[in-house]
């Protein structure tokens, strides 16, 4: 990227770096700063700020959190008998999103991967075991549909059965608006095997 | 969006009102400035800040520069016989890039529009006027192809040209790759208009 500045030059280097950002996104959010009111990116600088250097991990469920304890861990309109156990936080933002699950949330900070060298000890698993008590009824299995995923929705499964909780698993098949004959044959197979009956 | 944290949520906000960054791009964002170490945001942020609070318009070509001239107008590496004049920094730097336009630029700061009620006195044109000395060869206009660039063009060619000074206009028609059938009739028509001998 050529520029006629060299802060700005270095500006859309850095934007560039953030993910999902390329080099056009990174020049045009970077002529935005330099057009933008100082008030307006002084505010958008501040919040950056704040979330880099106040954000910490909810001491229950692992998310991001201004306090000790996140605001859904906190809240007694949920259910706290229901623990859906995630990947990270933006799968748990999808769900949240919803608006349909009421119940709260375990983030383990990944999934399982030999390849990668991932093993029990690297993920939020000695924490989720230990939330168990006799006040959660069901434990959701939210972990991707890869292989990694579902690797971990097994181990996990086989963990929390020997405490007599429910365990269950999202579905996994066609996704609603999803065209039959465009998806892939593991996608078929899954749909197939997880039918219901109607 | 929903967010376990107040400071997420408001960094959420805050990066949705970027250009081209919708919910789910700034959740990403905002997500990944929390998992980031703090150095690199204090990094991202210091160079956000010094475009925004110490970036100035070149005093020649009026595009971003970190001093009284630009880099381009102040390197002697560039033809300063040849004139582009572009509606913003954005062309200027997409004309940059590819590294073939060896001249210099004038950004105009937009483009003649009656309905929006921006005239020739909105625009850097008496600027553009003041820099046509004798040195000066031929000025290129590069206004977008729209009917705003349209009439920029065919305004400042009737002026410029009354200083006896050569005014080119560049080329409008087919992209490179791209395909007849699915090309709009006004572009083919100045593809048409504009063809040249072989």
């Amino acid at each position: 990227m050529i520029s006629s500045s060299e802060s700005l030059r270095a500006l859309i280097t850095e934007l560039s770096n953030l993910p999902g950002i390329g080099n056009k996104s990174a020049a045009r959010l970077a002529y935005y700063i330099a057009n933008a009111p100082k008030e307006k990116i002084e505010a958008l600088v501040d919040s950056i700020k704040k979330v880099s250097s106040n954000i910490k991990r909810c001491k229950v469920c692992f998310t991001f959190s201004d306090n000790e304890i996140c605001d859904i861990c906190s809240s007694d309109k949920r259910d706290k008998s229901k623990i859906m156990v995630v990947e990270n936080e933006r799968d748990m933002l999808a769900y949240e999103n919803t608006g349909e699950y009421k119940g709260v949330y375990h983030v383990l900070g990944g999934a399982l991967s030999p390849l990668l060298g991932i093993g029990p000890s690297d993920l939020k698993i000695k924490e989720l075991m230990a939330r168990l008590s006799q006040d959660v009824t069901e434990v959701i299995i939210a972990t991707n549909s890869s292989i990694e995923g579902e690797t971990t929705a097994t181990y996990l499964a086989k963990l929390i059965k020997q405490l007599g909780i429910k365990v269950s698993r999202i579905a996994s098949g066609v996704p609603v608006g999803g065209d039959i004959e465009n998806i892939d044959d593991a996608t078929l197979m899954k749909a197939y095997n997880g039918r219901q009956v109607l």
